[in-house]
């Protein structure tokens, strides 16, 4: 299985959350996806790993209660979500932003007087009705230089009842209406990679993310040097056997796969 | 002030109607820009006009008799919204859509039990609610082969209490979560200006369209061969003196001073 990826030692993990350990449900925890608790456990014990995920619904802290829930057993400090990091970028460069999040995550930005000089975009869920909507592009049309800054640009994700329009609609739909410049933290960004990189110890060539999302998962970890395997769990369309922009270094069924051919494969070695 | 505008004689105009007649509020009919119901009056005296809206929020006779309201003499049947041209699009096509639409163009779309092959994308203003759209999304990703069609793919309207994003940003939402193949009915689809001007019994060279959108009104109909007006109100920005794609013919602070510039210039010819 593992003689489909690019040769060389695999040091370290990423590994996407929604859609690779558990797949989510509205209005409940969601389902654990089969094998993939036990897959983790082995990462914890054979290897590097650290959990790379778009998920701006929730705090890191209830991103890893609900996992652990589920039945995972992981660090907090191994999870990565991209609002934290925003608040961090917000803070270096002086930004001020009109926020168009979930509630989940307002906790890590607090309120301002100052003029709105970005907006933020999180993936609001319900809250992105048509008055918010319109008001963040209100907003981005009193800057001098609008700009969006938005917490990943997914496509969709994979909800329990069927596939769920994502964060990246609504950053396109605003960049469209308004003109805006646009920031992405998050997958696919390079430097949400190398943050991950950084935590993880690793490179991008003895690294490997095992995502759901062919785009922002597995194209944008290729497109960074990392190899890159698609799971056939979460957001997975049949498709994407023959995606026309990205060419997984790999696709499995799910995690437990990915995981276990690679690290039975180096204990031949 | 008609000499910016290319040789040729004008026998017929194309008025946008908000933002060029009016300015719309929420809640309310909206308010009359100042000279437009006397130009709309010399109009029908001199020369020949027909009325091209993207009001995809109530039904043409609606839209009449607002104007009506508002203090304007006009026909129902020289006014052109793009919803009655959908419902002729889909019937001749036998597609069967799933509707986001506002609640005022509904009776345009008799319910169906057939399975969707289409989404039918209006400005629906509050029925833009996050349910809503992923229900459309989710239509779409049913679909053997996605199919958007959308009442336009305008940015944003003025309203009195600010720009307003507009439908076309949630057409991208949409093409850009789904991959769907997308259909304007609407400015500025030539299509759309083509059945226009068989309205108005004149070639696109003999015609010039007015309006407040630099992309749909002017450089839509700019595309098609006609000349074209930008009016400095409505949606009217400053910035668009020097637009990096569209270069009006003509830019002139309001409808009356477009149509009294050419109608005078031609009776001193």
């Amino acid at each position: 299985m593992n003689r489909f990826l690019r040769p060389g030692p695999i040091r370290g993990f990423l590994l996407d959350i929604t859609g690779v350990l558990y797949n989510s449900a509205e209005g409940s925890d969601g389902i654990t996806i089969s094998g993939s608790v036990d897959a983790v456990n082995r990462l914890y014990k054979e290897s590097r790993v650290r959990f790379l995920s778009n998920e701006s619904t929730h705090t890191t802290e209830k991103v890893v209660a609900k996992l652990t829930r589920l039945g995972f057993t992981l660090q907090q400090s191994d999870v990565i979500t991209p609002a934290p990091v925003a608040a961090d970028y917000l803070k270096e460069r002086d930004l001020h932003p009109h926020l168009l999040l979930h509630p989940g995550v307002s906790s890590y930005f607090p309120t301002s007087s100052r003029e709105a000089n970005c907006v933020l975009l999180g993936d609001a869920e319900h809250e992105f009705s048509f008055h918010n909507v319109n008001m963040a592009f209100r907003a981005l049309m009193k800057m001098k230089r609008p700009l969006l800054l938005s917490l990943g640009q997914g496509r969709f994700y994979q909800q329990t009842d069927g596939p769920t329009i994502d964060i990246g609609a609504y950053a396109e739909a605003l960049k469209y209406a308004s003109g805006c410049e646009h920031v992405v933290i998050g997958k696919p960004s390079p430097e949400y990679f190398q943050y991950a990189l950084d935590q993880l110890g690793c490179s991008s060539e003895e690294t490997v993310m095992i995502g759901d999302d062919i785009i922002s998962d597995v194209g944008g970890a290729q497109k960074f040097g990392m190899r890159a395997i698609q799971v056939r769990t979460g957001k997975w369309r049949n498709e994407w056997e023959k995606h026309p922009i990205v060419s997984p270094d790999l696709i499995v069924d799910c995690l437990a796969v990915a995981v276990n051919s690679i690290l039975d494969a180096q204990q031949k070695q």
